[in-house]
């Protein structure tokens, strides 16, 4: 074994917090070189954690062996590793044959509005969302029906009414983001059992996104197919290791269903598109549900009390800023609205020194609106609250003068 | 540095000959396991050399840091290293722009297809060819145009003739695989100037697959988009490092054309679909072509021997299977028809212990024909060919019994 890969243990919460801001730009990945080399990085949703030993050596093990084409559908082991943590965590019982290996779960909404919509169809989608919902939908010539979340005192809402009044009789698909990025939302089994309600009602399909169900801080994940057998025949969930163990670079998440049929079409619509699973990816990702456990609660109570010291800090310091804790997800959307120099926020923010998404890419309505990655280091995230307080003042100071 | 990523330098071939079938066996991907534990594989086109110290290094130190999203369009070094081989290999000066990296040329193959041509058209290409060529034109209802090569005395030959007959007002596209995939052809500068012409005469496109060319044993590689400017524009070149180097469970590869409006057509028919590209895939072809060239050096060179021995005894010991001794790849077509059992080669070899591609697989006329991988150790490769001589011996012993 490589000392290399030993250096993190056993105190990952410490490595967490030593994370710093030099070692995040010797990364050559997009987060902290797509806005330059000044900005700190809260942006796209990576963390800035190293990953777990575990799933190291299970890659540097698999490349020793020969790395050819791998058996057709994937490795058997990790079809069973799916199965297993998809029933122990979440009580949801599938088999092998549900499951579709794609490479990464945008893949997947693009596949299943091929494969479960027609051009024109209607769409329905809670906003703000994640951005590939909406360019899945309108990049290939499907209908946006957007389904405005309503945003409260520290929480956002569905709108069931709004909802029932989207329907027309072109609609055919719900898509659904649960964990729901960037509001943070978990949805209860409450509210979704009333969405499945909606979705029988009106005979509609289900893209479900649970690539955040791990990402828990209150509350608990539902899988949304897994409310009743008629959810199960009308949904493709898509599920992965990207966020939860930081892996977005290896390009892994799945299609599953329950409903064969759904899944045919789905490889009907994307006909030679979608590749063979990459072999290290699969090790990687066996190692991070069989081995990687420990990592993995560390690093949620890591995002857990980044959460917790976030949003005393922007109580204290950034009053003004409307936001909502999110439940689960470690991303965060503040409105500043409230500020004169609200619907240039994010240019404003990264002038001042910190990356952000902006708001309207979650939806055109979210102007003032930012996104935040509170994946990092403490230190990082502190250096970027000082940046962003100070940006306000000042900026507030200037427009008051 | 471990001590695994040593043991096979400085004596690859000394390796390359030590590879057992135990050894294979426990490999976990398709080849030894798809026709079950008993027969030697010598069917898909990997090898079973263990891949080069310099690519396990490498992905080895990539996992020690973050493997969060790449940047757009891939690591710029892992883009200049395609331009710097392309042009020191073959002469062909591209620039990053040019290149897009996919996960495996059969998505290329694919991609190419959809964004080229419109159902109903029709596609032009010499069988026998690899199987995701007629998949990738049946499978989105295109029109195969199917121009065969003329089997003759140890080689195969363009058929221009018959080739100038196939075209009609809907053809659009000229499928070319070069070196060819299955019979080794590893085509002049002549035959290819003629093909180009043959395509600008018809105003058709093309899509050149070229994953082959670095395995050439007799003659030279030639980059059919650098023949002339008219190529160039209207030529989509398919190159990846998963032949040469033995990474097809890597899944990369690269479309590339010098006309960025087919590229720009390509994006928008596979709008979605494309992954970023594996950031451990990306590493490793990185030290692949900046680091293996000894072991890709001798890796040829264990082919080019191979080649001829099984070509030796193919002439001394089956001599009535009729065959052309390959230019390139390390693949070979072996023509049955002489034999009354030819109709089922592939299925009484496969009984016999040796698992081959059944002909019809490469184009509907080949029946009788199998194609054989002679990508393995020279141990492997001759147990297979006694397997072979003794199936042919007991089978013809029993039909004329
Ligand atoms: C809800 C959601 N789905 C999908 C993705 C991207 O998944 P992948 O990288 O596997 O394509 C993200 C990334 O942030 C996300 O938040
Ligand atoms: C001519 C040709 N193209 C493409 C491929 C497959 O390429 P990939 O594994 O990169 O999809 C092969 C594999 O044998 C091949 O022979």
């Amino acid at each position: 074994m490589n000392s290399l890969f030993l250096r993190y243990h056993p105190h990952m919460q410490e490595r967490f917090d030593a994370v710093t801001v030099e070692e995040c730009r010797a990364f050559t990945g997009a987060k902290w070189h797509h806005f330059g080399e000044e900005a700190l990085a809260l942006w796209v949703a990576d963390m800035d954690f190293p990953i777990a030993d575990e799933i190291q050596q299970a890659i540097q093990k698999r490349i020793t062996h020969n790395i050819g084409y791998p058996q057709h559908g994937g490795d058997p082991e990790l079809l069973d590793a799916i199965v297993d943590r998809l029933s122990g965590r979440f009580g949801w019982q599938i088999e092998r044959k549900d499951i579709m290996l794609i490479p990464g779960v945008v893949r997947g909404l693009f596949a299943g509005v091929l494969a479960l919509t027609q051009p024109g169809d209607g769409v329905v989608t809670q906003v703000p969302v994640y951005p590939p919902f909406l360019m899945s939908i309108e990049n290939t010539g499907r209908v946006v029906q957007a389904n405005p979340m309503l945003q409260k005192e520290n929480t956002w809402e569905l709108d069931f009414e709004q909802l029932e009044s989207l329907v027309t009789p072109q609609t055919r698909l719900l898509m659904l983001c649960n964990p729901q990025n960037p509001t943070g939302r978990v949805f209860s089994r409450a509210e979704l059992e009333k969405l499945a309600e909606f979705v029988l009602k009106h005979d509609l399909l289900v893209i479900s996104d649970e690539l955040h169900a791990d990402l828990i801080f209150d509350g608990e994940h539902t899988v949304f197919a897994s409310l009743s057998p008629e959810m199960e025949s009308r949904t493709l969930t898509l599920y992965g290791p990207g966020k939860t163990f930081n892996l977005a670079g290896l390009g892994m998440g799945y299609i599953i269903s329950r409903n064969p049929e759904l899944l045919a079409r789905v490889r009907k619509a994307t006909v030679g598109m979608l590749p063979e699973p990459n072999v290290l990816s699969m090790a990687g990702t066996l190692a991070a549900y069989t081995q990687a456990q420990q990592w993995e609660r560390e690093v949620v109570q890591y995002l857990h009390a980044n959460r917790d010291h976030l949003n005393a800090r922007l109580k204290a310091e950034l009053p003004e800023v409307k936001t909502a804790v999110p439940e689960g997800t470690y991303l965060q959307l503040l409105d500043f609205n409230a500020y004169p120099f609200a619907a240039e926020a994010q240019k404003v923010l990264l002038a001042g020194g910190v990356a952000l998404n902006e708001g309207t890419a979650f939806g055109k309505d979210y102007k003032g609106y930012v996104r935040i990655n509170f994946a990092t280091s403490r230190q990082i995230l502190d250096q970027a609250l000082d940046l962003m307080v100070k940006t306000v003042q000042t900026k507030t100071v200037q427009q008051n003068a």
